[in-house]
């Protein structure tokens, strides 16, 4: 079990542009804090969304994502439930667990989101000026 | 020989945030064109630019951009010269030998630094909200 500041250090070491994995968990974390919980959902959710940015995600990186919020970060538990107006029809959900650190890791990731946008647009102006 | 498209699609295949090495390439363009032309030199000034950003493009991160950019772009060559003032020492210097390649390459980075930029606001707006 890895802390979010170990996982932050080994997987941003020269500390350029916020991670796709980061971002992604970012995401995940504020969509089940809107009660969606479906695996697929939160898949065809973010690729719709980003798919006008050129940006599509693909389900492994959003399982790879969700396996860490639930492993390494703790934040969230994945549970199997019985389909709606099925009885043997089962699929998994995810929910937040631990809203306090969920709420801390989003905190996280907004420094590493500010940072990329000031690099962003420090580059902008002393290349294109 | 890769091409730019190529490399592209190579390198950047989600399309998710801009990658370091095309984000390292497109300032030392820029430097050169602003007759910069010392390897080292280059290094020092990127570091220290980006040092209040927290990000420390390595040695290492620099040169390998500086030979994409003469092996696979064709925009930059390297030359020996003797050094100012010395008989018999010798340094490195880089030049641009293809101007409009130069551009074209700043050019289709610009796309993918706003495609970048769009990315990381949407993703305050809808997280932090």
């Amino acid at each position: 079990m890895t802390t979010i500041i170990e996982e932050k250090q080994t997987r941003n070491s020269t500390g350029f542009l916020i991670k796709q994995r980061a971002f992604l968990k970012l995401y995940l974390i504020t969509e089940l804090e809107k009660g969606r919980p479906y695996g697929y959902n939160l898949w065809e959710d973010l690729y719709e969304k980003f798919k006008p940015f050129g940006y599509k995600p693909g389900h492994s990186e959003i399982y790879r994502a969700l396996h860490e919020l639930e492993d390494d970060e703790g934040i969230i538990k994945r549970e199997i439930i019985k389909k709606e107006g099925s009885k043997r029809k089962e699929v998994i959900i995810y929910r937040i667990v631990d809203p306090d650190k969920a709420k801390a890791y989003k905190e996280l990731v907004k420094v590493d989101m500010d940072r990329s946008m000031h690099i962003i647009r420090k580059a902008l102006e002393d290349n294109y000026a």
